[in-house]
């Protein structure tokens, strides 16, 4: 078994907050990313997948294909948009880290399955220093 | 003389239209940086300024000072922010990386004088790949 | 469940050196690291938790609380230090990049469950080319 | 148990090429990796080891040994080299970044068990985007 | 006047050698940089342009066609190719990183001033240590 | 005149204090740069050179000369030491970043221009976020 992983990027805004709670608990949870005009990130999201790499090729995936496959299910749709507002996979979620990296996992899991390779790991960077990892 | 460059960080929504323009000229010429619901970077700046060695400390600037000039005039006021909306400086301005460049040396260059140097360069990167430079 | 990372820094002075060997045998173990007036890095933690996100943020942990437990835990006691000399917890630790990865865990861990999720990993990065990771 | 990571870099040309299928066949599954005129990379290979510390030294590994043992048996074979040519052990195999990934295990494992501690992984980076991981 | 940078990425291969001396010499100047079988890099490329604001757009360049023409004259040309063999702009050209840089300038600046800005910097990595920068 | 830059690191340790100051006086400009036990950093050096191409070569300078000069006289006396108390250049100097900078530059500039080139600037990163630039 082999991992390989790919790194891909979207820009995109967003806010959070929890609309059943009173504009001061926002403020308080969330400090700053409760921000009413939104804020904004350089997303960085890495896609491992898994498998035995194919005699013909040296490849668990041919990476254009997988690259592919996330430019049109993910940064298409991800890409300076607002991921309160604009992307249709996100719409009721409250976009935090995890969440968004859930969201991408739900997105990706079985087309990636379909090239022949099973997804293991989605690992979302929302700045420098902070990111999240998921594995189904 | 020497050159000293303090970077900072911040993270905010924006987007980019021309308000004269229709909304076809405005997606034309801006693409997708004109999404009406905004989009966002994590963006860096870097301020150089330049002088000489104080011979007690060694210092052109105590850079504990550089940096909470920073914090006050730009980094508090743009940071989970939007340019367009929220950073009083940025009203009426177009937030492309170059004007958004060009006001943070507006906002800063006198206070940096009063700490005895002078401001060189503010550099902003908009993402990893998208930076702009201004010198006065 | 989800796994949520958070990057800080500090900068610090240490040696390598076991005190009941000799000068020679210490040499020749640790090489310059043995310097008896001291070398330093800039040293990177990362901090990884594991939690089901909560229903109401989207969070396992607020990064707020986290980087505010590993500030006063952790970088408040050991930036612009001597992890020899000055570091409570390191105090009769040889300090590897091993065993202080393994001291950070055990500063960390319990407070980090009273947060609600899980220390994972402590990953510590003394230079561009050299880390460890604990797991616990 | 601990894990210790150590990086080194190699900058090599290689082809990618299945010399059972036609030049078309080739471009079509390889793309611009086919150029009969090679291409190349920097490639980053990541080394991590498994152990428990030395109560000496706090080491699981000296890192001088596994520095000088990647040198002697990866990058000294496949720096300024052609990955289908120049070296021994990748004769015969289609150098994908999975392939060069589980020769460098199989080049290393023997030796890091001398050592004292257990390979654990090979990743293998072969531009910023695109990286393999093989444990085994 | 502010300057705008953008950066792009091309994989090549390449070697160092004077056809004029013995291999013994090549050997002895270009070290392993001679390889006879090529070796290779991800080379990133940094093109600074300068001018002033539009006041239209906020642009001293629409970075999408900056973009395109570094593509089409660039990196369309030199990406998974071999230097000394593929490139046209490179044939009799020793493919070292200060000869590399001025050559992109030389294909860049006349269609730049097009654009309605001035090239003003070619910078081109080799390496991570390595970079050479042309002026004009 | 093409511009050439190798980057160089080196580990040390330091402390920042004015011997004729009150203790309490150096921890007011210092802050905790004045610990009496020491801190450090993994400092990053950027040697920049310029020449004219040799036409042999294409080299403005031959980077294994320009590398083996900096470990000579830099590298070799700093890594791995106390910058206050270990380098022959630097006692009686203040280490402020700057400072490092002028005598690093100082210690090189001659013998660069025996190598054919001339020194341009030296660029000493203390830490991600700052650095100092001196051009002699």
């Amino acid at each position: 078994m082999v991992y390989i992983t790919r790194k891909e990027h979207f820009n995109a805004a967003h806010k959070l907050e929890n609309p059943e709670w009173s504009k001061e608990k926002n403020e308080e949870v969330f400090g700053k990313c409760a921000n009413p005009n939104w804020h904004g990130h350089n997303y960085t999201v890495l896609v491992t997948v898994k498998g035995e790499p194919d005699p013909g090729t040296g490849f668990i995936v041919n990476l254009k294909h997988l690259s592919e496959l996330i430019r049109k299910k993910i940064t298409d749709k991800m890409d300076h948009k607002n991921l309160n507002l604009d992307v249709d996979f996100m719409l009721g979620v409250k976009p935090s880290t995890e969440n968004v990296a859930i969201k991408i996992w739900e997105q990706l899991h079985e087309d990636i399955s379909n090239l022949g390779c099973q997804l293991h790991c989605i690992k979302l960077l929302e700045t420098e220093n902070n990111s999240a990892e998921y594995y189904g």
